[in-house]
């Protein structure tokens, strides 16, 4: 039975926008695995797989993995013989380190420039949830929450210098062929990049070159969904 | 021959100060190597070993390293059968993100936080040449440029979140043991704790228990050199 995958999408299943779901699409192409994916609305979360409450969800066979960090190790401790994702035990706990960075100083960013976005790309069942959630947990309407976004990009460039250091001196995170680690940080870019046409990453930035790197990998994986526009 | 290591020091040469240089030091430690130090004033870097013109240096025979991420990798490669500084390929790379982010978010910082202590602490010639060439490259004095220094702790401290969340989850950047990735870090606070009794990090901080477990590591190397008092 193929591997499935279990991914966050709107009302267009063909449009996953999951940072999360994205990092585990590219690592099963590293992989070189088959998959099919089941697409799975907010308000269908809850249920995957008898109930993970989390997105992205994986099926091997009789095996049922959430979380996206946990699949990358199932994939490599499982299937050790195709290109790894880690590059050793050190790149498997420093990777945690990028996590850690990427959730911290993209994904609060990200995830405060395309609320709204996010929120129009639902079917109304999942915009009702999603408009609830994340006013109670923020305390403000979405259209308040994205109010000014544009003055919020320069200090997030700016914020994102480490990253831009490094890819100026390597071609990826992972040095000259990507790893898990470069996947995680696309994952996020990758988010803005379907859900929104706010334009972030100017042309010229090093980091925008990665990621043109990355929308170019495993046969073009990423580009598989179009940019929002 | 001994392994040489030439490191920076102030008017005390038991007291090396230098981020890079301890980065080296328990580098050194982790491969199991004995090694003596040259202590070198500020205005005594230009000549180590014919001119390298940064710290630390390292001779080991008749080769010749500068540049602590460079010395490091010329350890993993001449001393393999000891234990590794990367944990593998993808730990080199990855090592590489995190001295980036170590770079241009806590360097910056911890300079503009102790640099008038450094300057007490040097010999008068080496405390002209250090005013001089910082007061030319930022603009102010020395006494300008620290004022108001406990101000700046709080924001440092929330832009260590990442290196925090992850030290809440792990015992180390490199997961349950050291690795050079965790001694980049360790550079940059010792420095810190070397050079400058302002206090930083509060106890009970994920941040200052794991600088605690890398000062007793290698039979307490980093506690060879008291904290600044």
């Amino acid at each position: 039975m193929a591997i499935l995958l279990h991914e966050l999408v709107g009302s267009d299943p063909a449009k996953p926008f999951s940072p999360h779901c994205w990092k585990v699409r590219l690592a099963l192409r590293h992989k070189g695995l088959d998959f099919q994916t089941v697409p799975v609305p907010f308000t269908g979360v809850p249920t995957i797989e008898g109930g993970s409450g989390i997105v992205p969800v994986l099926r091997d066979g009789a095996t049922v993995v959430a979380d996206s960090f946990a699949i990358a190790e199932y994939l490599e401790a499982t299937y050790p013989d195709a290109p790894s994702l880690f590059g050793g035990e050190g790149g498997r706990h420093l990777s945690r380190f990028v996590e850690s960075w990427s959730q911290r100083t993209i994904h609060p960013v990200v995830g405060s420039l395309a609320l709204l976005d996010i929120h129009d790309a639902l079917d109304p069942v999942d915009q009702a949830y999603f408009r609830q959630s994340r006013e109670t947990r923020m305390g403000k309407t979405l259209e308040a929450l994205v109010q000014g976004r544009e003055q919020r990009v320069a200090p997030f460039l700016q914020q994102l210098e480490p990253l831009r250091a490094l890819l100026g001196a390597q071609p990826f995170l992972g040095g000259p062929d990507p790893l898990f680690a470069d996947y995680i940080v696309f994952g996020a870019f990758q988010w803005l990049r379907v859900s929104s046409s706010l334009p972030v990453l100017p042309a010229g930035d090093p980091i925008a070159d990665w990621f043109e790197r990355c929308l170019d990998l495993h046969g073009g994986e990423g580009r598989l969904v179009p940019a929002a526009a």
